[in-house]
């Protein structure tokens, strides 16, 4: 049974965490904090960087000799795999810890057994602790380690009637600045921003992001590390002059296996096939793809043509709505085809979170489970 | 300067006003506590019904003696007139009242200047306590008294991507049981509803109050009070065995003035002019003739061209958004053409209330206020 010291220390933890968040992949986010052996914090750690020392191995340097005969309290089990790092299921033991507390069991095949390797050397092991809590800040990278993909957060800006631009196409600005800054920091924690040349052509988006770090290890020219920006561009139809093209963040260029050749500087290009039904690329390839560089969080930026062929797919994890108290009565909509042609078959989320920015409202929903079959009445 | 107790007595009185509403028009609804000489609670009493006593004078019946060197805490002005009922400034006075507290003044010419006759025989008068929450309950009153029409509320529900039906028009259920109930007392509390000819040939809504009572002294069948149903219909092709003509609520088909004779058993017919722009009928020519028949509050049921007809015309003043948390894709939108072709002419909202209703989101709005025009920079 965890003591409030250690539900304390892992709620710290998973703060810690958090700070990781677009810095990491393709390694998961971990928090950890060590207490002394009377309860007290002695050192705090998270991973920062994938490549850097591990969360643990932070906590331990910061704690010292006070770690001897101590509790470490960590948002994931420990690692047992001998990486870029060090086990640090072996670390911990070397420190004199006597006790693990943590949330989520590692699902990485390579890198689980800490556990066990722990109890085996007589530490007590506690794990579950806050265990939604710290599964949550990793949804991510928990997302990618079972479905063999990256996590997909779709995201989209619509007024009250759900209109993404006027009639005349005309879009800035449907939403707030506090709003369009809160896409900022979306855009910092994935690994990867998509668009399609749809919203290419119409918006020439830049997608970097303004002096937030992201992820992947490339660096932008104002030293800033950012998301991956990724085009459907299955015609190979993307003008030189584009902004993404600009080598201020990495661009990669998907198109179709049958497209015109196509050579742009500062992108890389990659041939994917066709959809099966439908326009475009096909989604789980492209997703493929994408896992194999690493990337382990995609922040699906729009238009309404390529949100419909993700959701379409199945392929969308969480949805973020700004919604500006706003009326259009006309003009592109948020969501084109889904492949939805009635009601019952209508995409059902859940509410996770309803936050105000500034005017506007922010909807955070996932999935719904899918409702149990009702057995026939008889 | 008010008491706490008469603070306290006020929020009462507030919440005791909400009571009547749907059933006072074309009259306000008010609230009243009377306060005995030591400031406890003597009496409470409420406005039913048009043509029932007032507010004060079912209070003062309820304290009977003990509103002798009392306070009077009413949400509206005292009326000066006597209209079916005496005048409330000279009943409290009659009771021995010395002191009246009230929120809001009363617009209306013929029934003012209560708070004067008051002051006039030495009652210590006050205004303006809670004042912005008396005015909030009696909305659709204060708003028909400004402008000379109803008051418009405009309920419409989507999904999260602004669809109001599939793409083969099916639209039942898009949100729960709770919003949907949520709606029955949007139509207990309002005097008439309203949709267009559009949403009758698709849904053939019944637009009853299960087992609410309504507003306009209407009884249908089942003894509830009704809200007046009002067709737009300005071709007149409203289908004889439409549910709208069932007798169980008064019904009012408005059509063109060169539309073809009608005749139809369980409803009234009114000619109004057509709409200068646009389709359909002219929006203030019908809220004249609905003002005339009493009319102070109407609920905007749809569809979305009908919703664009209302926003175009700048007879919305407050819009009630039920959110499922589904996405379509395709299908009706929750709003059409509303004469908005740029993104500067978007009609620009203000949140008002964001509440969970089961799964779903409800959200409510007002139109916001002109932003101030910058001055030029010199």
């Amino acid at each position: 049974m965890a003591t409030t010291a250690e539900a304390e220390a892992m709620r710290r933890a998973i703060a810690l965490a958090a700070r990781g968040l677009g810095h990491t992949s393709p390694n998961p986010v971990v928090g950890c904090v060590i207490l002394d052996a009377d309860g007290r914090t002695a050192g705090e750690g998270w991973h920062q960087r994938a490549g850097g020392p591990h969360a643990e191995v932070h906590a331990l340097r910061a704690a010292g000799e006070r770690a001897r005969g101590g509790t470490a309290v960590v948002t994931l089990e420990p690692c047992n795999h001998t990486g870029r790092t060090g086990p640090c299921a072996q670390a911990l033991l070397d420190a004199g810890i006597v006790r693990v507390v943590y949330a989520v069991a590692d699902p990485n095949a390579k890198a689980a057994g800490g556990a066990a390797t722990l109890a085996a050397a007589g530490t007590a092991v506690e794990s579950g602790l806050l265990a939604d809590q710290a599964a949550a800040v990793n949804e991510a990278w928990l997302t990618s380690m079972r479905f063999g993909r990256p996590f997909v957060l779709w995201k989209y800006a619509a007024t009250l009637d759900g209109r993404s631009a006027a009639a005349d196409g005309t879009s800035r600005w449907i939403t707030s600045a506090e709003s369009r800054a809160d896409v900022h920091r979306l855009r910092a924690e994935s690994d990867a921003v998509v668009v399609g040349s749809g919203t290419l052509r119409a918006d020439d988006p830049h997608l970097a992001v303004r002096g937030a770090s992201g992820s992947n290890g490339a660096s932008g020219s104002n030293g800033a590390r950012q998301p991956l920006r990724v085009v459907l561009d299955s015609k190979a139809t993307i003008a030189p002059d584009a902004r993404v093209l600009d080598g201020t963040a990495p661009t990669l260029i998907a198109v179709a296996e049958d497209a015109p050749a196509v050579r742009l500087a500062g992108a890389e290009t990659v041939r994917l096939p066709r959809a099966i039904s439908g326009p475009g690329l096909d989604i789980p390839a492209l997703l493929g793809e994408l896992h194999g560089r690493g990337i382990r969080s995609v922040l699906l930026e729009g238009g309404p043509t390529l949100a419909g062929a993700f959701l379409a797919a199945r392929a969308v994890d969480k949805v973020v709505g700004y919604l500006a108290p706003a009326l259009l009565g006309a003009g592109a909509p948020a969501l084109a085809d889904a492949g939805i042609t009635t009601i019952t078959q209508a995409l059902r989320l859940e509410l996770t979170d309803v936050t105000r920015l500034g005017p506007d409202l922010r909807i955070t929903a996932v999935p719904a489970p899918t409702a149990p079959v009702a057995p026939e009445e008889s």
